[in-house]
């Protein structure tokens, strides 16, 4: 079986420490280690690194393999472009099928925060065993800590089994992100899990709903399978891809298939999406104040403040909820609670043409 | 006549961005210039070189030099320590004396902000004027535009003339900062000005008031007096200081004394006393924010914010009333209305022994 990680992200939320050049999975901003090794780590003892894939851009491949030393050059799989996650896992399919043959891959964010790592391989094995039945299509539903309007949702049917100690549902429908009533509602039913964008089937299982649902990748894989590992196989790649349908695998796949189950699990999971989950994230002191490891900070009536400055004292005075991120060239400063407004400052830069802060 | 530049201020309230080694008067937080040298430069029109004495510290003396790079050595005045104003101006009056005999003296604060300089200068012609009179001690008071809890006031009394067109009254009171209440009452009477600690007067006036409400500095003067210019100057300047009672000359002289007189003015006062007298004094956009002259900053859903980074690019992000100010080596996030609490930021510094920062 094959463990399919997708690094693929841009993460301006993570401005000012993301840029171009460093996506979100490639930093280290809830630990000492980046998220896509920390990734990496938590599935060593179920995943050989010979069957560990990354998919990542161009501009990426460089640093993954830098910080993924043990990863092998022809176990990093280079999009051309990004075409959203339904492309990334077709072609991650193609890969396995011709490497292995019919196999299992569990498609796992590269970005995503997990606290309990023994609980979550646990989940996830469980997945694996599911996911050898022919056609199913396996998600890892997270119970959820509250109604998150932030996260999708997956909704159970009523069949359901135990496999390795875990009950599995069938998925009666998924639903992309709610507003604050649906989300309320969501919660309290009890039959409802944030969708962690984690999957897990066998290659023809996904290819097969793909020719289903989204013919037209379908055809562009087909071309680009004709090619792989040959002398033309970049250039097909690039050429097939730019004529690819950008979409999701869940919009384009899940949210229409049947045959999709999903195991209910609980091991402390965040898709670590703005500073405000890191702040969730990080330990506080009595006054709710998280200062990032490596930095020093002095507060003089302040709470529920983030600080991540690894090289700067930070002295915060009087204020309460702020985010306070300084980086070489550039500082950000966010109220909480406003921090998906952060991809607004890159989007400003960007008009600015400021490339240095990019 | 003289100009005596007290430049004697430890200025903590505008950490980070002044140290132990760079008290506010050596810093460029108004403008392109330091204050010390635009408290300098606004009197050029009246004042020689020759004429003016800077007072200041032992750790301070050489970047005072190199500031003024105009000013003779032999016109800075170094005090072996701070002991307040009134020491710090008799000194100043004991070499006038020595060097021109008995003389005017204007005594200015090195570290206050003024818009209008062209109304300053005739109103301290006035002053000067005015200060010729024997005893007379001559003050310049503020017309209050708010009724500030910050500075002292000065009570106007009945006795009233025009000189070179400013009108010059009798001082009746002298008052420390007074409460909210006090205040609005003082500004509502229309009889009180701010204290702008500038003072006018002959230097054998001041040392007739210093020898009546202070006798013990007075013998301490006498003393340096008579090895003022000799070989044992500084050895007994520094052993007469440690003695030195410290007062200021506000409490010491000022608030006992007769003969006191005020000219009203509005010149545009600050004592520039806190980033948030900074703020004020700085010209802002639509939504009310100001950034430093050579900073970059972007706002997005942010007011009446204060950015001060001079090397880093900063963005603001839902935030409103903050003060930011960026240094190599430290940062300061404090809310609007706190900075007086800056202060508390460098005493838990000093605690700490984090002497890098100081």
């Amino acid at each position: 079986m094959h463990a399919v990680i997708m690094a693929g992200g841009k993460g301006m939320r993570f401005w000012p420490r993301s840029r171009e050049k460093k996506p979100k999975h490639l930093l280290d901003i809830t630990g000492e280690k980046t998220l896509i090794q920390q990734t990496v780590e938590r599935i060593q003892p179920l995943f050989d690194w010979k069957n560990i894939l990354v998919v990542t851009g161009k501009k990426h491949a460089r640093e993954v393999a830098r910080q993924l030393p043990k990863l092998s050059a022809k176990n990093i799989i280079i999009e051309p472009e990004g075409k959203n996650t339904a492309a990334c896992i077709g072609l991650a399919a193609l890969h396995i099928l011709k490497k292995s043959g019919d196999d299992i891959m569990a498609v796992l964010p590269a970005d995503h925060a997990i606290v309990n790592a023994e609980e979550y391989r646990r989940v996830l094995s469980a997945a694996i065993r599911a996911a050898a039945k022919p056609d199913a299509l396996v998600t890892i539903g997270i119970r959820p800590e509250s109604p998150h309007t932030g996260y999708g949702y997956i909704e159970q049917g009523n069949a359901r089994e135990t496999i390795s100690g875990k009950e599995i549902f069938s998925v009666c429908s998924i639903r992309e992100k709610p507003d604050a009533a649906q989300a309320q509602a969501f919660v309290q039913s009890g039959k409802f899990y944030w969708n962690s964008g984690m999957f897990i089937w066998k290659t023809s299982s996904i290819l097969k709903q793909i020719e289903k649902f989204l013919p037209d990748l379908h055809a562009g894989l087909m071309k680009i399978q004709k090619d792989l590992k040959t002398a033309h196989a970049a250039k097909t790649l690039a050429a097939v891809y730019k004529t690819l349908p950008s979409v999701s695998i869940d919009y384009g796949v899940m949210e229409k298939a049947n045959n999709v189950f999903v195991i209910p699990a609980s091991f402390g999971w965040s898709d670590a999406g703005s500073w405000d989950t890191i702040y969730e994230l990080m330990p506080k002191d009595a006054q709710g104040n998280a200062v990032a490891a490596g930095g020093e900070a002095i507060f003089e009536d302040a709470e529920n403040c983030l600080v991540y400055s690894p090289k700067k004292m930070v002295a915060v005075v009087g204020v309460r909820d702020l985010i306070v991120v300084d980086t070489k060239d550039a500082l950000l400063i966010c109220e909480k609670g406003s921090s998906q407004d952060v991809k607004k400052i890159v989007e400003k830069l960007e008009a600015a043409k400021k490339k240095k802060y990019l």
